[in-house]
């Protein structure tokens, strides 16, 4: 059985089991594999820990991203995983693979636009490597603390609560569908799509309000709403029902990709929004306290755990002609 | 100027005075960039963090590696580095590209290999991801601490001290041309290269052990002797001089690689022993406490800052014949 046919999540599955058979437990590490983001104390605090890699041809290609923007993501998509624990983002280390050919000048570029990100939240690079390669591999680790707080974790969903969503989803996949497809889309849509998918804003400030106002459960839309949804209800051990009449659809995605806009909204992947769980009150107070928009999609359940039930108007379940993307299956 | 014009160093060299350049200060970033690991405050207590990365066909040859061998390798890396600081090796994030069409099972054995290495030194592999990619990149990030002191640094040497180093150098290298070569080596002499190279072990106690006796001034030898000698040169702003005949030559070595033994020593890369400056004292104390090898091979003077001297048995400078292993210059 090879990679490809296991899938990102399947692997990832087999690998925590593996490591929770030969691993004793630890009594210090408090989230472990699974979550956004690995959580342990360090001396009364709490200690957040994350990793996420960029490829060429898989997650970027260099005709239609500038080496800024790329250096801009490889660190907004560590920072959405500390945003999702509601962590407060601190210290990180960049492995860098290159082809020798590379421009000194691209690499450059590529430290200034995470330095850029780096200073809007307070971050630090701390260290790194570089390493030849034959394609260019980002991997960004990044570390954040909590102080005196529990986490915002995947498994906190509870039947009754609300499930809601910060600002709009499916606008990374105009944006790909926009380059791979070579659509003529011009002026404010086509600047939309594009920052959507190559400089996305993690929801840092967002997150810690979450947990500020007693919210326990989140994850970051990094795989698409759907599939990550999914990783709540599996992890919470709950069913979610979502009515896609409620979803945000941005109205330059509806006027773009009429047909396609539910699909990218609800599958799309690499939004770095937040999806989280709390009771209406709570849901409400945030609504009023955060800039960014908050809709509310949804509903925890005692549906069938694992299961997500996406409604039209007249109440059909759309799902399971919605799926999540994962890595080894479509690509991207 | 490409990367391979520039090699490591040089990129390094240029990021790192980016990074200062465009970050300000912060109080609590004890040793940033440009040494084994980072170090920063978390509450008193001294945190760590390193990450390294291991590239196919750059690091490693599926040919050559076994999956197991290549997991132990991609964590003991990064164990080097938190040992080079004197540190305790806490947890451990995995960041995994693989082409679709590797086996599952191969992917669990390199878990394997990890854990292993992991139940011995005492680490919890708390994270991840997985990606795809054209070829197989190990991005291994290790936190680790320290108990209210100050770690070995590369800075830290001083006139006057003695240069030791733990075990046998050029092991790794003599592996390296055994593959690459195919060279017929057999029995106790191949098993010994074959470790050398794809199943280092990492001195975690060593460093601990010299931090305990007084010591300031370590690095672990990844890049080759000399060129990590370098590196502790140009950071304590001192020179050295160390003797070609108080080099620890493994009879193995001399047997098979009679006329390369001193090169591959002196050059090879990828020993993971630990090179390490401090007065002649504190070096006899450690030489009586380590079970591993200790050797002193020569010392730290007032000799032209970031000069490193290699003096033959009359006293003849081989300098610069030898030059360390650069990823982006020579590959490996």
């Amino acid at each position: 059985v090879n990679a490809g046919e296991t899938g990102e999540f399947g692997i990832i599955g087999l690998l925590a089991d593996l490591i929770g058979r030969e691993m004793p437990a630890v009594k210090d590490l408090v989230l472990p594999i699974g979550d956004d983001a690995a959580a342990y104390r360090c001396r009364g605090a709490l200690q957040l820990l994350t990793t996420d890699t960029l490829v060429q041809n898989v997650h970027f290609n260099l005709n239609h991203t500038g080496w800024r923007e790329l250096g801009h993501k490889s660190l907004a998509v560590n920072l959405s995983d500390i945003a999702a624990m509601g962590g407060i983002p601190q210290y990180a280390v960049v492995a860098l693979s290159l082809p020798p050919q590379t421009e000194v000048e691209d690499i450059l570029d590529l430290y200034r636009g995470m330095l850029s990100l780096c200073r809007e939240h307070d971050v630090h690079i701390a260290g790194g490597n570089v390493t030849a390669a034959a394609e260019v591999v980002i991997t960004v680790t990044l570390t954040g603390y909590l102080n005196d707080k529990t986490p915002l974790a995947r498994s906190a969903a509870r039947p009754g609560d609300r499930i809601a969503i910060t600002g709009f989803t499916g606008l990374a996949a105009a944006g790909l569908a926009m380059f791979n497809d070579n659509l003529k889309i011009e002026g404010e849509s086509a600047a939309l799509f594009r920052r959507a998918l190559l400089q996305p804003q993690p929801r840092v400030k967002e997150g810690q309000a979450l947990l500020r106002r007693g919210v326990m459960a989140a994850i970051d839309i990094s795989d698409g709403l759907l599939a990550d949804l999914q990783h709540v209800c599996g992890a919470s051990h709950v069913g979610a029902r979502i009515r896609a009449q409620d979803l945000p659809l941005h109205p330059f995605l509806l006027k773009h990709f009429p047909e396609k806009a539910l699909q990218y909204a609800l599958a799309g992947g690499e939004d770095y929004e937040l999806l989280f769980c709390a009771d209406a009150k709570k849901v409400a107070a945030l609504k009023g306290e955060l800039q960014h928009p908050v809709s509310v999609i949804g509903e925890i359940g005692l549906f069938p755990p694992g299961s997500v039930e996406v409604l039209d108007e007249e109440g059909r379940d759309l799902m399971p002609a919605f799926r999540g993307w994962e890595h080894f299956k479509s690509g991207g």
